[in-house]
């Protein structure tokens, strides 16, 4: 690991131009050109279609088994892409040697919440119909899509579906009432996010609905039954206590969890994995996660 | 892993004889009968000494390097010994492939707080002496040692020492003013405690002393600039709150730290390697975070 990349990250992040009054299409559209990255070499891209969404659909090439990892993109429920996540979700693909489908999921504003739950829930029915076992899938998802991977799970839950082996979150964002300490403690230490980002994110998604609903914000929400979950975040969040209230929540609530906070870090730091040695490491945690949470649940079948 | 496991060794420890009225002495001779597993075979045992107390120092063999594991066992500050502890100890030692030594810190009535610190400090000290390069070093311990772990890197970090490549706790005491939730929402399922045997254990090592100094609750401390961090508990504790505290607070501090909480495990399960798959799983993971660590804090030289 190296201090002086996670330095370099930071400086880099800070200098980057800020437009807090964009329209959603501009914010929509630079975030697309920021996130731009290919997925990686070897790692197969086609369209598809899941739950009634469209999806992308990466594939690993000759050795990839009945495994299936559904993928769920950040962007506050408002902007990104399957394609502006393709880069981190394959390297995913990569790592794990899975199959995975990145949900298209619907947008805010103009889909508010619940939409993005119930395509959620959508696709992971339909992977469930598609599935010999539901131990064969998995789910992942940074920011919003962290939080809307672990709100799938609740829906599929209350619906009495069975559950996946695991889910692998990055940076969750998971409390919608904005009431994490590190929303004001971690205030100029986050390179990205100002809370009236985060604001922004959330009226556009919720609108006047209740923030603390489950499904809106899994980590005050009864997480009993889950499957183990594996949560990583950077010390340097505005959203690091959603991080540790969803990992503590989980744990309460007699869930496998796996809390990876890694110091001097920003939200989702995955997506450096060339740049930054810990993002490396920690899509591997993750693929290794996976890969013994996988084995495990067969085990116990 | 297994659920049934998990069950069966609920109710095992449920069933254990509880002694709520015995004396210190009376509890150590219980203890030290209960935990007299002997360290795995292949893993030598022989005493030694350390920052002027007596040790165990175990050997996993010929194929040691130079590294070495400081261990502090549990035991409330009050009970246990290197000896209790040699087949936990030593199922690290087996895993890691590193030379440990296990401190006979002072106890307490007899020694009372910060005794038991002072001679993990002094331990510390006589290890960074003895060893090429602080990373080479690395310490554990589980409960009240490994409550002792986190206050002896404080300790040592409040002396300008160099910190070694980091630390693993299991189920941590590190809230000696036993405030965490759990003290009182896993009341009733802890199969082992109920809160007057921790009240106990903290009367003897504190008496009249503040419960929220920094070494005797690190949880609640400025954990600032220590090492990497693994901590593990089961969901079965009313500990359970000590470890994600410890875990908010490193990782809020910048420290690079990983959670894993065990749904259904009891405090300190990793004793039940032969018994419980869960068990074996997270001295396994507990062995790869230290190689990792080592390695991280090597490469950063």
């Amino acid at each position: 690991m190296s201090r002086s990349q996670r330095r370099d990250l930071d400086a880099l992040l800070r200098s980057a131009p800020k437009a807090p009054d964009a329209t959603v299409a501009e914010a929509r559209a630079s975030f697309a050109q920021m996130f731009n990255a290919p997925a990686p070499d070897g790692v197969t891209v086609r369209d598809a279609t899941l739950g009634g969404r469209p999806a992308l659909e990466l594939d690993p090439g000759g050795q990839a088994g009945d495994r299936v990892l559904l993928y769920l993109h950040g962007g506050g429920y408002v902007v990104g892409s399957p394609r502006t996540h393709a880069a981190l979700a394959g390297e995913l693909v990569r790592r794990t040697r899975t199959r995975l489908v990145s949900l298209d999921y619907r947008l805010a504003p103009e889909h508010p919440f619940p939409a993005a739950v119930e395509d959620g829930l959508a696709a992971y029915r339909e992977l469930l119909q598609r599935s010999a076992h539901p131990d064969d899938i998995a789910l992942a998802g940074d920011s919003a899509g962290g939080g809307l991977a672990i709100a799938t799970l609740l829906a599929a839950r209350d619906e009495g579906l069975p559950m996946p082996a695991a889910a692998v979150v990055f940076s969750p964002w998971t409390d919608l009432t904005l009431t994490g300490a590190s929303m004001e403690s971690k205030h100029g230490i986050d390179p990205i996010f100002v809370r009236s980002d985060i604001e922004e994110y959330r009226r556009h998604y919720l609108g006047q609905q209740d923030p603390s609903a489950p499904t809106a914000s899994p980590a005050l929400a009864d997480l009993t039954g889950l499957p183990p979950l594996l949560i990583q975040a950077g010390s340097n969040e505005l959203l690091l206590d959603d991080a540790i209230r969803l990992a503590a929540r989980a744990g309460s609530d007699d869930v496998d969890v796996t809390l990876q906070i890694l110091g001097g870090l920003p939200h989702v730091f995955q997506h450096q994995s060339g740049f930054v040695d810990e993002a490396g490491q920690a899509l591997d945690d993750a693929a290794r996660f996976l890969a013994q949470a996988h084995d495990a649940a067969r085990a116990e079948r």
